[in-house]
């Protein structure tokens, strides 16, 4: 890429950010610089959405830009940490100016809301494609992670369920939405809410989290094997929209809900004794969440209603 | 891709790694859980490198495995970091286990050698490519920064200049090169070498330092107008290899050193008085280096010969 085609990219996106004192060194040297709280944990993770296979090449710009911080941020709400420094790895195929200037609008709608600088990066030319790492920071003694739970935990989830994938099946022209329903629905698919203050209130009380980004069938499956429990949900309890019920048949919206992905949901555990607490807690936070289900003896994930086990066939599900 | 190839790749890189005593938490939760050492600074780099545009489609993958995480160690090592750790983001067409396989060789080759855990990241199916982000720690006082340095200050460099720009000459087919020499300048093209000790030890020595990654025209040109200064760079004196010699004519070894790009070795500046300590440091970690120049009132780089300015038009260096 030419240089003058990196400065206008750099200007949309260094000289848009807020200063956290934390932040030493920005963009502009070899490194970033950044000042960590002593005794504190960092907690890191790294996301790739490639064009084609991660979002459609029409996207909004906007949309991207805040969900493609968004749905890493999820994975920090997820170990209960308070999110600090991001990089952005951009690849483009082109210069555009409206695109990156609102792509960078989406961004740092995200980034200030949340509190996360951006401290460098890398721009390239190629296929589009977005690498994203960032970086929070959690109490050595409060980390909350996929194995802590026990036999007897109640398993909760935050918001609703399968409203991002039934937008999905929309943009693939798979099913037709009433305008308004359409409307909110890609809302959700396009901005995503992490569960962060929740994530951070969670911490002490909450005995294993995973943020659901695959579906809740299978993010919930890495919660019980790696806690060698059998988490058993009653179908009946999960929380659906009233938007998902009013266009989809009972079992799209359960294969939605299970499966569909991009919820970014936060699916914890809780021992009995402990519900109070969150109950009390996510009210403060503004965060609605529903049981829907119990760690048991065993592996793996099972499914029940009226008390009685349902054999779903996932296979049958890989297409709406 | 389906899970099966997930589980291959990861095998390659999951089981591989050893395990430093501040990873907390690797791959497999939500994040990375890392411990940093007390009153630290943390330096941070990004790079990307897309296949096409940064590599050929047949480079060999050991040499890529490699390379990817070198040239990012050598960022650490232009801020005098140590290095900890690294997050991968791999974007592959297709699984090719002969080619996953190599590629996990040489970057773990890097990564052992120089203490750096990978500890997390993303595989993703597209276009080839990698996103590398690494992580290493830094004193507070003792940064090594672009805009530090002050007029009178020698400007100095590791190791030769142009050999990594003659090999990829080579690859393109412009130029022919005896097999000797065209296997050693590959394996300097190939398989950079990060300063990191010399970086480290420069650290309370040197008052600015860049690693050589655009070419020394470009990248010290950072350096002077970080630091308000001219740098002069003396061109009988840059330290050009037998082998660049050997190949090229005086005009084109001197392009290839000052704008060919992708030495990876350190420009660094030094007061005249703390020359000597260089010197020792220096030896101690088995590092050439050589002073090219001073940095003198104005802004900009600047080139003499035998005492008399010379007028360097770089665009007439863009071909070969």
């Amino acid at each position: 890429m030419p240089c003058g085609e990196f400065d206008l990219i750099r200007r949309y996106f260094t000289d848009r950010q807020k200063s956290r004192r934390d932040v030493i060194k920005s963009i502009g040297d070899d490194c970033a610089l950044l000042k960590p709280i002593n005794d504190q944990l960092l907690a890191v993770s790294t996301d790739t959405l490639v064009c084609g296979v991660h979002f459609f090449k029409d996207i909004p710009p906007h949309a991207l830009g805040f969900k493609s911080l968004a749905v890493n941020l999820s994975d920090l709400a997820a170990m209960g940490a308070t999110p600090s420094w991001v990089s952005l790895a951009l690849t483009l195929p082109e210069i555009d100016e409206e695109w990156v200037s609102e792509f960078s609008d989406g961004f740092f709608k995200a980034a200030d809301y949340y509190d996360i600088e951006l401290i460098g990066g890398d721009m390239s030319s190629g296929p589009l494609s977005i690498t994203l790492t960032v970086q929070g920071q959690v109490s050595q003694e409060q980390q909350l992670l996929r194995d802590g739970a026990q036999i007897g935990d109640w398993i909760c989830v935050t918001g609703n369920l399968g409203d991002s994938a039934l937008a999905l099946e929309s943009l693939y022209g798979r099913v037709d939405l009433p305008d308004d329903d359409r409307a909110a629905l890609l809302k959700k698919h396009y901005y995503p809410t992490p569960r962060l203050l929740a994530g951070q209130k969670l911490r002490t009380i909450a005995s294993s989290a995973i943020d659901l980004s695959d579906g809740l069938a299978s993010d919930l499956t890495h919660i019980a094997n790696q806690s060698n429990c059998m988490a058993v949900i009653d179908i009946d309890a999960l929380p659906l929209s009233e938007a998902l019920l009013r266009n989809t048949t009972h079992e799209q919206a359960l294969k939605l809900a299970l499966t569909g992905g991009e919820d970014y949901e936060l699916c914890f555990t809780v021992s009995p004794q402990a519900l109070g607490s969150v109950q009390s807690a996510l009210k403060h936070t503004n965060t609605p969440f529903v049981c829907i289900g119990q760690m048991q003896h065993g592996e793996g994930i099972s499914f029940q209603s009226n008390n009685k086990a349902l054999d779903i066939d996932f296979k049958g599900f890989e297409h709406f």
